[in-house]
């Protein structure tokens, strides 16, 4: 096969797994926002053959000898060419360790857990969901075992999400936060709360649903190619750079919450809606890693979003649309409600402060659990134990504890450190986008575009073409430094609590 | 092939056709409802990909082995195995004619188009929709001319909706119509109009709904198994017996447009969802052909909706709800108001009695498009002409004339005349139906599960495994007969105007 041939079939199979990747994403999207409940198992089987294909395409023999060809071309591949090829090659090598049959088994078993935990967390069942954790765990010990028999299994999954990643680095960045935060944490919890009595009335779900069409807009983001769904839990998806969505739930008593969780969406959103279009069909299409993933999502919802300038732009906004529920609210008193930094119960609701803290028990469980240190019945005492002892609050049902998140269910273990690792790497970003971009102008304007811009230039618009170490090299100007994290916290916390 | 290696082969088939078209459903309904605007092109390259592969699939040469070895197998095989080998001939015979390459690239026009009608109509813009319906009415004339070139090519067309229909059923069907109806609706043009004031009013959306959730109760529809969206144009989809979707447009002015089509669509729904669980991933599962599919959406639209007793099961709902825009307003006050008869510009707004002209003017139009009589430029002047001369209306933009259906988008030339005949086989079943059934005591007591079951065992549970002369006859104890329709019409307007 010469090098020409070469990438030809291999644009012809990208095409192949867009489309199929397309029609699975769009299944997962519609399951997750719209479909009746019951529809779950018949689609679990679509989305399990469709799965199967996808397998058996890029783990063909064909497969196999394009990338041989390609990997031999050396200088004479473009940057480009080279790296779509790597990836591709990552691609296969993970596949390849499974067979098809446990493939589509697995990717059935997720489409059916999925649904069982939506329902087991509304009635707070873990013994409903356990079995299915269960069989999510077994099989990502496996595949770890699988791909390198050398490394602890949840070295191997960190991995998978962030190349080079393990509990080398993360057992330090941990600890560093719980040393630095930890009296912080304690300080805080002995201050006077602030006033928060304005966000505990009923705010109109359809009034909520008119706010976020303006945060859209303050965002920038086009809806023309990305639209809003609503889901038990929040998250974003892309089928390309005109097909973005992202998701959020609305709560009567809590408008807050649906209104960050729309500035984090829209912080993913924005990712992928600023991929080069020369990328677009690719397999370097869409964003890098997770960590780089959640710096632009916790970016916009934490160092803009829970910023004074951002709340002073919020007000006027929030009192157009609910008049009595915000009267005798001043910008002061909203931008302390939305730093409200205490102990709580859910990660997605934690303040900026706490927020770490929860990551690192979902670090220490998912180490336990695919090192074979705790039984999955054990999980919902371990987790309320951990919340006891890090965070002083007591889990009063699984609903608010262990079952909270979807990411086990869709077979993400090794993905929570991201969370903490991109609000790190945020920080370091907003340093140097200060000294280029007039960023508190931009916000006070109530327009993003210009900060938008900059991380677009820096991170968005490489898609993969670029590794995370690279990105963030690139936005951080110098390489990760969490010392700057802690700093930042330290500071915002103690002139809020006047530490 | 021995025949049980033949059904063998049948089942997997089935099973990949199945998760291939739950697929391109699920793309097309997320196209329909939630999609952002400029997710078309890519969502056309997916769909006429996935197309491409079931074209591919029916055709092969070892699904006809298949074929033959059942279609030989005489006795052998159940009156089910034969129907479904029948009737994935049909499909197969059907495709034979397409080569695999035109049948993608007319499967990618039609989700461009339907995207492109959806822009048109809002801007009641013809001229750029004009391209698209040019060329869908091409690729039929052609697909009718290679299927049976010695038949008018739109009796072709007719024919693929409702097998053995023609020019020569519909152009007496028609004209017995408008001999006996014409008159009524002149007579009733004349007579004073009743009451709807109170239905020019805001009832806000949010609340309308809240209502839809109450109708869906009503019908005895398990939201479990059905989802309802919201799109331009109102239509039912159902990908398997647990995932049906029906869709409302909800109008804040016109409160009784997104009652009336939800209650037609969930007919259309209880249908889908009333197929035997053993015909469930075969070929036979869903519903009959279009007509037995509009008799069940308007039976409940129009026989049981637009009835007194359900006007009267609606009137403490709505009051309910809107209890400002209802004031004062009694059960027969919301009967006439529902069934307020005028020529009008809307076809899905029209009442009962013009409805069938609004058919028939569509029927006019696609005999002479496909007959090569019109060009496409001169739709829209000839459709104005069409409701001047029949209904006496003047059609003020073409958003409110020809590019107010979205059936042509989506190649369904031939269809229209459905509407009109499943009204018409409507009027036999609830005749019969009132003989084993106490429907109207069912419609008072707001439960319609008793019609629904009586519908179920004459024709949902039979999927596509009777055709639909056959369920005619079963549920209509008799050959179709359209001068009942007409009687109906005439006594039903003929007491609510005086005549």
């Amino acid at each position: 096969m010469t090098t020409q041939e070469a990438l030809s079939a291999l644009s012809a199979l990208e095409a192949e797994l867009q489309a199929y990747g397309h029609a699975l994403g769009c299944l997962s999207y519609d399951g997750e926002t719209v479909a009746p409940r019951n529809s779950a198992p018949a689609r679990g089987e679509t989305m399990g053959f469709l799965s199967g294909i996808i397998h058996e395409k890029i783990t063909s023999p064909k497969t196999g000898e394009i990338l041989g060809a390609l990997l031999s071309a050396g200088d004479a591949l473009s940057l480009k060419d080279r790296r779509r090829a790597k990836v591709l090659k990552k691609n296969r090598d993970d596949l390849l360790i499974v067979p098809a049959d446990e493939y589509m088994a697995y990717q059935q078993l997720m489409a059916e857990a999925m649904q069982v935990w939506h329902d087991a967390k509304l009635a707070s069942d873990f013994a409903a969901y356990a079995p299915y954790l269960d069989k999510i765990i077994a099989y990502n010990r496996r595949f770890a075992a699988r791909k390198d028999a050398n490394k602890p299994a949840y070295d191997v999954l960190l991995d998978g999400y962030e190349e080079g990643l393990s509990h080398e680095t993360l057992d330090p960045f941990f600890a560093l936060l719980r040393k630095e935060l930890t009296p912080v944490i304690l300080e805080v919890a002995k201050r006077p709360r602030p006033d928060t009595a304005f966000l505990r009335q009923a705010y109109p779900i359809h009034l909520q649903r008119k706010f976020t069409d303006r945060l859209m807009q303050i965002m920038g983001i086009d809806r023309d190619d990305c639209a809003v769904g609503e889901t038990e839990h929040p998250f974003t998806t892309g089928f390309n750079k005109h097909d973005v969505r992202i998701t959020t739930h609305y709560h009567e008593d809590s408008v807050l919450s649906s209104l960050y969780s729309v500035v984090h969406e829209g912080g993913h959103a924005l990712y992928e809606l600023g991929v080069d279009d020369a990328l677009q069909g690719t397999v370097l299409a869409g964003g890098s890693s997770m960590s780089i993933h959640e710096s632009q999502s916790r970016f916009y919802e934490n160092l803009i979003g829970r910023s004074r300038p951002f709340c002073e732009v919020l007000l006027p906004e929030l009192k157009a649309l609910f008049p009595e529920q915000m009267a005798g609210v001043d910008a002061e008193t909203l931008y302390r409600a939305a730093n409200l930094a205490e102990p709580s119960l859910v990660r997605t609701e934690a303040d900026e402060l706490t927020y770490s803290i929860h990551v690192m028990i979902r670090y220490e469980l998912e180490k336990a659990m695919i090192g074979g240190d705790i039984q999955t019945a054990d999980i919902p005492g371990a987790w309320n134990r951990m919340y006891k002892e890090y965070l002083g609050v007591d889990v009063p049902d699984d609903k608010r504890g262990c079952l909270q998140d979807s990411h086990w269910s869709f077979g993400a273990i090794g993905y929570f450190p991201s969370y903490a690792l991109g609000s790190a790497y945020g920080v370091q970003m907003l340093e140097r986008m200060e000294g280029d971009v007039d960023v508190w102008g931009a916000v006070r304007a109530g327009d993003l575009r210009p900060i938008t811009a900059w991380l677009g230039e820096k991170i968005h618009r490489h898609g993969q073409l670029l590794t995370p170490a690279q990105l963030v090299e690139n936005a951080c100007g110098g390489p990760f430094d969490p010392n700057r994290y802690v700093s930042y916290l330290k500071k915002k916390y103690g002139e809020l609590y006047n530490l």
